[in-house]
């Protein structure tokens, strides 16, 4: 009998009628003989339905009042989802991540998950139920209703998984599992079968939307076994381990737009020092950096760039400002991509091969990555999945049998 | 500074802009320098749209399941409520009824409360906060989210405001205040400026809508002063106290339909006796009874017609059933309308003057009611308060200036 935490997302539970087959679902589960714990988020547009109210009565919602409106959009998946299970002959009871003792810090919109109690989980498992959680909250040490952040309801499983010792972690998605580059832009994509903890958060760095890096960093630091599937036919498409491969191998051929590139000149290390411990202490996802005896090169999301700003006004004086532009941002994700790999090699070829000119290429442990134009990324992306996977068949992943487009 | 409990309802709080209305109403209030509690119900039809969902994925939903799910309906309400005051610059924080402490038996769906803590309550007044509490809910001494039944948001704040010893507890609806028939029936009808306790629950067991018995029971049991106003004009209508009048006077013409007539032939004081009981513990609504030696008649609503048809067929030797028909009740409700009063004495003559012959006519200390056929109950409240009300100005209450038909 093995304990496995499933995760069903937004789109897999949009109507009742994907609720019912979804309930299908872990009810065959069920009887197979595995005790199961089900995370939900909330159904389709419900949250993007209860942001909208927001706007409508207030113009900068408090943030706490905001996690104790968006909470209740899982409430109404899970009571559901368990109703739909009764209804098919199986005992399962919802619980609010309050009543599992999800325990957050008290950072509203944006909690991190600072424990998992789970007590009346394991009871209710002892019990012979199906227990249905609900995802993307939890409740924070001053006793105040959070939220964890879009894709926190996959945080949400991993941590219940990561806490419960759970024999394994299914993601289930409305897309079959890891692809190698987003199928919408290389429709012939591959399906990566096993993928490596540090590559998922990679690629989730250069927005992979599959999965948010916490969520992987998460399961890496508790060691649960991830895998991807597809909600629809119940397959598991990827699987999430430690293990590294053999060689070299490219999973991941990803980008992401809306990037702002700086170039600041400055000679003062200790303004330079402050920019560093503002942008990691101001949750400034920064992308690419550089810093120089006499410059500063960054790449960051442009939501962040109205903080970004805000910083450099208080010092004027310390720096001058040589480029600021918007950009788009490639990653080529692997293990072992380091200068020796024969997987780097065949980077700098293509390259070579594409007439592609990258500024601020940078290498490291899982990725090698680089700046372009915005306009030129998703071309970029589908050109470069054309010549390093389908000409280097011998390098890359077993090929699956899945049909990479549904 | 007075402290004040505020209740408004789901129709008060149906759209946004109905929201933000009545956050203005709170805010004027909080500005005279009062401290404030309010309770508010769901938006307009969420409960039902919530009820539609459950039926779509279960053709019985357990009832834990149910109480998880309809009560993010208050959630809803409190977060944006709260958000629309922060709007208009003052400060309000909300709260789930588990949050607040109000403690409920394990009945869930019709759970009864049974403590109210109200320690965040007190903080949150003390550091000159609106506090906005969900009505309807609360959570069991198992640790479960459960809901008060309809109308349960009137109970919430009638015993937070008992809990809190607050200054007084306004209703707030879409009507001006208690009426003393209904204005459908009667659009010249007219309002109370002030009821008692016991001519409210009269009223409210023979369906006046406008509360529920169990929320004037509560107000009566802790003495909480209850104010009806619209929440549309922010104006009181109506107050509720233990106050008794100088001499009788009639306060409510209502009636209720959809009502069964029951006489029963039975000389067996045994199986009486265990219908009594039955009736007593199987929560049926009993309207009007009289036992004789030889037999028994009763008066209930028609839901639970299928309950009691039960009972008795399981003991079908002990009685005969003489008369079962579907009725209509209708009240007249005041304080002292007993025979020695000169409202009792009015009653009677305006039977006899409308050619109405009432039947299972019963007196008692703050009704006189009877059954009619269904089909009649509309005509006879008209004609009732014309004959009672408006030909015998002296002994009604001082006219007030509301219009009584928005």
């Amino acid at each position: 009998m093995a304990l496995i935490v499933q995760k069903y997302g937004g789109s897999s539970v949009k109507d009742p009628e994907s609720l019912k087959r979804v309930a299908r679902r872990i009810v065959e589960e069920h009887r197979r003989g595995n005790q199961l714990v089900v995370v939900v988020s909330a159904m389709g547009e419900t949250t993007d339905h209860l942001v909208e109210l927001a706007h409508q009565v207030s113009s900068r919602p408090p943030e706490r009042e905001m996690d104790m409106l968006l909470s209740v959009g899982e409430r109404i998946s899970i009571a559901l989802l368990a109703m739909a299970i009764h209804e098919l002959g199986d005992e399962a009871i919802s619980f609010t991540g309050s009543q599992v003792g999800i325990i957050t810090d008290n950072h509203h919109t944006e909690a991190r998950i600072l424990e998992v109690k789970g007590l009346r989980i394991r009871e209710a498992l002892n019990n012979g139920k199906i227990v249905i959680v609900a995802g993307f909250q939890g409740v924070s040490i001053n006793k105040e209703i959070t939220t964890l952040g879009r894709g926190g309801s996959d945080t949400t499983a991993i941590a219940l998984a990561a806490a419960l010792q759970a024999d394994r972690c299914e993601i289930m998605k409305d897309v079959d599992g890891v692809f190698v580059s987003e199928p919408r832009l290389v429709p012939d994509t591959r399906l990566n079968h096993e993928i490596t903890y540090d590559e998922m958060i990679e690629m989730a760095n250069l927005g992979a939307g599959v999965l948010k890096p916490e969520s992987v960093e998460t399961a890496r630091r508790y060691n649960v076994k991830v895998a991807v599937g597809s909600s629809f036919t119940g397959e598991i498409g990827t699987i999430i381990t430690d293990k590294k491969h053999d060689s070299a191998a490219i999973s991941g051929i990803v980008g992401q737009k809306d990037m702002i590139y700086l170039k600041l000149h400055s000679t003062d290390f200790s303004f330079k020092n402050k920019l560093n411990q503002f942008l990691a202490s101001g949750k400034i996802k920064v992308q690419s950096y550089i810093m120089q005896p006499n410059s500063l090169e960054l790449v960051f999301q442009e939501r962040h760039w109205k903080a970004v700003k805000n910083f450099l006004d208080q010092s004027p004086s310390n720096f001058t400002l040589e480029e600021e532009k918007k950009v788009g941002i490639i990653g080529i994700i692997g293990t072992g991509l380091n200068f020796n790999s024969r997987a780097a090699f065949q980077v700098f070829r293509a390259l070579e091969n594409l007439h592609i000119t990258p500024e601020m290429l940078q290498v490291s442990e899982f990725r090698i990555s680089w700046i372009l134009p915005e306009g030129h990324l998703e071309e970029s992306i589908s050109r470069l999945h054309h010549e390093l996977i389908r000409t280097q068949p011998t390098d890359a992943r077993k090929v699956n049998n899945f049909n990479p487009i549904k």
